[in-house]
């Protein structure tokens, strides 16, 4: 395992969530001594949504939760790390089946309301006599922390990830904790890699799944580690309703924009947290681009400028290379006029009006540059379209982990 | 300077071009004490024909070829190597229109008649004094040879880069002749950095535009070494007509499949010199799709493979990671059907109908990964579409060269 991110943050205190029960266990999916099988017991009355990869080769995993949310109802999720289980043909989807039949059965519920996420190598069948034994282990555990479960799920993370916050729904609390792993083949095309959220808000799954997919699209579909789509990118929402607060439908509901804010609040957090641990990196880089002729343009454009080599190794070398952005700028394929452009890192305009700024003070771009938290600004003076995108540097780190690493 | 690239080809014999004469001098446009202008005399009756980038923001060298290229007709070329002139405004193009009126001037020609190409830093104007001095210096210059004029458009390159063919029309044996600079920022769109090509050949405008932008296609579009296009690519195409052929003027005239067929050699040769060359490659890859839905279908494909930092660095690492392609595959928004994909690393097939292969033979697939020459071949299953794509990989070499430079 690499060292751990200078990026990272602390597991922030996280409360239990009544209804959602973590536990883990050893199945040895690889030839080391961790947890790597994470077993979430979820109340009856459990409502779930989710968000998968639109990867076109994604693993039968992907597959299951797509069909399973179409009922929006859960008892369990189970997530394994260190095999992905995605390609390997009809031996990838009998392990899923196993999984989810054995849960069942020793939940008493139906296989379609067990959630299974798995995240590793790809092209190795899960082993399901070792899945088999892993939940067995699981479901005779002592319930964990969510931090424990946190780790659980990591492959090459660095860092626990988790967030919480709560909202208030008429005479209720509602409490939302989420755990997510990431650091490679990050960009998620409408999820991360492994995203989890729980809450003991009751909440009717429609509205969940509307509230989730608002909530990803400026948070998970925003981020870039290294351009590359995970096959396996899935984040779920699990309600248990134990709050007992009156169940939030729709729009009208009471605590309704107060609900969606905090689920929206979540997923940013632990979308930064993915990108804190994006491998190799050394700095977050915030792009926001504004001035774009529609919204859509300017998340390509921010896209674009966050995906590009060039772009992320000058931030690696603390270099204020304002041509690399134009470059960026110029590939999107999305109306520009060059004219018209304008740069800055940090607060300091560096280039505007089709040029650089002239004298402008660099004292303060080095400064930036030299921080943990960078901020790229672009306006493409067309239009109202805005965006932002994060990602991080791209640093001999990330070569070492991924050319040095066998499968 | 970097080392001079593992991939590196010597320089071929490169004959004299008649009614095409390069010099070259030194401007000076950066702090060092080598040749950085090229000016290669055309004789009269040469016509043109060119590529240029797609990019957004283009240099202001782009926008002249572009302009000058309705003519049809040069006199000159003269190139910079250290400054890319572009993002500057006003005054960039001012540089642009000086060094073309001077040349005019001293050829008694248009300016229309001179082209213009800059490459290096984004972002500072052409300082116009030293390109004047440079300029009167290349007129007094001796004649220098191809390899020469190839070691002054060079900037991160590490080693000079050119190819030669030639074609029977008629009673005439034609000569054509490419210098090409690259390196970094190379997905051209439509174009390389800077690719010259010279024949004696006469040819009409039409005729040589229509077969430049054929062997365009797939040569300098199927490169990629960083998916980051340039704000300044360019490929220009000149034939003086001295070989004293009935000039060519449409798919009729005698000799024009064979010219055709000699120019896309030379592109094909030329492009694959650029990646060769790549910033810290040290194999160069070839991605080729068959199977797919359509022949822009398996392009699309073929580029995301080749554009993936994880794919790139899995054959750094000489990992024979197809999972990895798998991801690449499912990425990029292309019909693709996950249980009818079968992926090859040289003549190995290690993966088809959605799994892995069973049992198959690592030992040549590994020893096809120590080679300096990787073919990735994946079959979509689907249909006839098919496209190949040439990359090099991603190493610390590559982060090296661009995020320990400063601008």
């Amino acid at each position: 395992m690499s060292d751990r991110s200078p990026l990272a943050l602390p597991f922030p205190p996280a409360p239990a969530i009544p209804g959602a029960t973590p536990h883990i266990a050893r199945a040895r999916y690889k030839a080391w001594d961790r947890c790597d099988l994470t077993f979430v017991m979820l109340d009856p009355g459990t409502t779930v949504a989710g968000v998968l990869t639109q990867s076109k080769c994604p693993s039968p995993e992907v597959e299951w939760c797509r069909a399973a949310l179409t009922l929006g109802t859960a008892r369990a999720l189970v997530v394994n790390a260190g095999n992905s289980n995605a390609f390997t043909g009809n031996r990838g989807r009998a392990a899923v089946e196993a999984i989810a039949a054995r849960t069942a059965a020793h939940l008493g519920c139906q296989p379609s309301d067990v959630f299974v996420a798995s995240t590793g190598v790809i092209g190795v069948p899960l082993p399901i006599d070792k899945a088999e034994a892993g939940l067995d282990a699981a479901f005779a555990a002592a319930p964990c922390s969510w931090e424990d479960a946190a780790a659980t799920i990591m492959t090459t993370d660095t860092f626990t990830k988790g967030a919480t916050t709560t909202a208030v729904i008429g005479d209720r609390t509602v409490t939302l904790v989420g755990i997510v792993k990431g650091s490679g083949m990050i960009a998620p095309d409408m999820a991360t890699m492994l995203g989890f959220i729980f809450t003991d808000a009751a909440v009717e799954p429609a509205f969940l799944q509307a509230a989730l997919s608002a909530a990803n699209a400026p948070s998970f579909s925003c981020i870039t580690v290294d351009s590359d789509t995970s096959t396996s990118d899935t984040v779920l929402a699990f309600a248990t309703g134990k709050a007992g607060n009156v169940a939030l439908s729709d729009d009208d509901s009471v605590g309704a924009d107060a609900f969606r804010a905090a689920l929206a609040d979540l997923c940013h957090q632990l979308a930064m947290l993915v990108v804190r641990d994006g491998e190799g990196a050394t700095k977050l880089i915030e792009v926001r681009v504004t001035g774009a002729d529609s919204d859509l343009s300017a998340h390509r454009i921010a896209k674009s400028i966050a995906n590009s080599p060039l772009v992320k190794t000058a931030i690696a070398g603390e270099d204020a290379n304002w041509g690399r952005v134009v470059m960026a700028v110029g590939k999107a394929g999305e109306p520009a006029e060059r004219d018209k452009l304008a740069i800055r890192f940090g607060d300091t305009q560096v280039a505007e009006g089709g040029l650089a700024v002239t004298g402008y003070d660099e004292a303060p771009v080095t400064a930036h540059l030299k921080g943990k938290e960078i901020e790229v600004g672009v306006d493409l003076g067309l239009g109202e379209g805005r965006a932002t995108v994060w990602t991080c540097d791209l640093t001999h780190g990330y070569i070492s982990i991924n050319a040095d690493y066998r499968s």
